[in-house]
């Protein structure tokens, strides 16, 4: 639509899942998210919905992140007007996370999608501290409820392994995640890829400058090895920010003062910004 | 100056040599090209010069690099006018050299600048084959030659190794060089640094989409390593093509499909360029 584009698009078979990145002026941006929220509510059935990641409802995240000269304040503002319209024009509850979320039990997103739709759609009928910020109980019949919020740029990525043992992804999934004491700011969960015969690492840098994707990279290839498993390639799931491979090459390359300002690219970007357009 | 800016600038005490990279306008940079060139005659004198580069001129290359839609025939015009008038208003002979050069056996700059200042001085006096193609002889008393050029990006990466003994990057260079046989359209050539008692590996890869600089810095390792000398860190002269960063990531962390479209800054400037634009 008008001011928004389509940046990405990720679907895995596996997963049963798919990852679009759009950008734009707010409210455009606002006005695509709703849309895109009521076409996955048509297409989306949740009780006839099979796959290995996680999920709450049909649209099952929403996260508005800041870019540009934009505020965090302003894409909560966005997060929760984009909620009150998607109870509103469609029915779908709405749980806020991350900077968005209205109670500190549902910053993280693992906590709000515990039980997922199958657990959570009894789960809110029975427990008043399960219900939804906006709108319900119930659950919306086939399309549950949506998670929508505000937060910092996100790096998806996945790790295969050659192997159809799924202990191996989930021991490295549990060995390297924050919540095990493992890398700071990162998330990981070992899930089956049955349609290629693998099992994977898959993970989210909620902080990718603090614990870079390479870093981590190269300790499951560690770990896996140790097991007598190779890597059998990644995914990234959606963008990665410039800033991760510039990061990238300055530590695998060991170019020390690697940065933006070594890229062709940018300097003429930054150039044509400044002196040459004057 | 208007219309051009200076993108970026490195020096090297060993090397004893400033390599700055500027870009802008067609006129701009010419303008620019002809003034620095001036700065470097006033400022040094190759008869009192020291340093581990090989050098035939006080301004020793100055190469042409299409950017954006202009088309390497362009760069060969700028070339040739910015010669003539280093010649004209200076006094320094020009050789031509890559896409500007007007005879086969001065395409290669080695070839070009073989006996260096100190060599050819002499040379272009009794050998009329090593005459400069502007000007001359004699080459300029202080300022020698000045090597002319136009050619695609290139990028000079220098990889330090943890040892005194300048045979080993000696050895390496011979074994990796496209002239020696080994990876195509990479220069490489072994010099000492003895400000920081280690030596390095001084490339130029002419085409790092055919050999690119992860693949030849994961071999010199490997040599490094079989003579029990680590890497001592490496270091970019000069800028980076994105698209080096992008084949970096893509292959050292296994994401089959990672190119220009994963990269978040350079989807949103394609939307603006597109989409969000309209």
């Amino acid at each position: 639509m008008p001011g928004a584009a389509v940046l990405h698009r990720t679907s895995d078979f596996d997963h049963n899942r798919t990852v679009i990145t759009f950008a734009g002026r707010r409210d455009a941006v606002l006005e695509a998210a709703v849309r895109a929220a009521a076409a996955a509510v048509t297409l989306i059935d949740l009780n006839h919905h099979r796959g290995v990641h996680p999920r709450l409802g049909a649209l099952d995240v929403l996260p508005f992140v800041p870019l540009g000269t934009t505020a965090m304040e302003e894409c909560i503002e966005i997060a929760h007007v984009a909620g009150e319209r998607i109870w509103n024009e469609l029915g779908v509850p709405i749980y806020f996370y991350e900077a968005a979320a209205v109670s500190s039990d549902r910053i993280r997103l693992e906590n709000v999608r515990r039980g997922q739709f199958e657990g959570l759609r009894e789960a809110v009928l029975a427990d008043t501290t399960k219900q939804p910020d906006i709108g319900g109980p119930p659950l919306h019949p086939s399309a549950g409820a949506a998670i929508v919020g505000a937060r910092k740029i996100l790096i998806a990525f996945n790790v295969n392994l050659n192997t159809t043992d799924l202990s191996v992804a989930r021991a490295i999934a549990k060995r390297i995640r924050a919540s095990a004491g493992g890398f700071p700011a990162l998330k990981a969960l070992g899930v089956p890829l049955p349609s290629r015969g693998l099992v994977q690492v898959a993970m989210n840098f909620t902080d990718f400058e603090r614990t870079p994707v390479h870093v981590v990279y190269a300790e499951i290839a560690r770990l896996a090895a140790a097991q007598g498993v190779e890597i059998a390639g990644a995914e990234l799931i959606g963008l990665m920010p410039r800033r991760a491979l510039e990061m990238a090459v300055r530590d695998l390359l060991t170019v020390s003062d690697f940065g933006q300002r070594s890229v062709l690219e940018n300097c003429i970007t930054d150039a044509i910004g400044g002196s040459l357009a004057r």
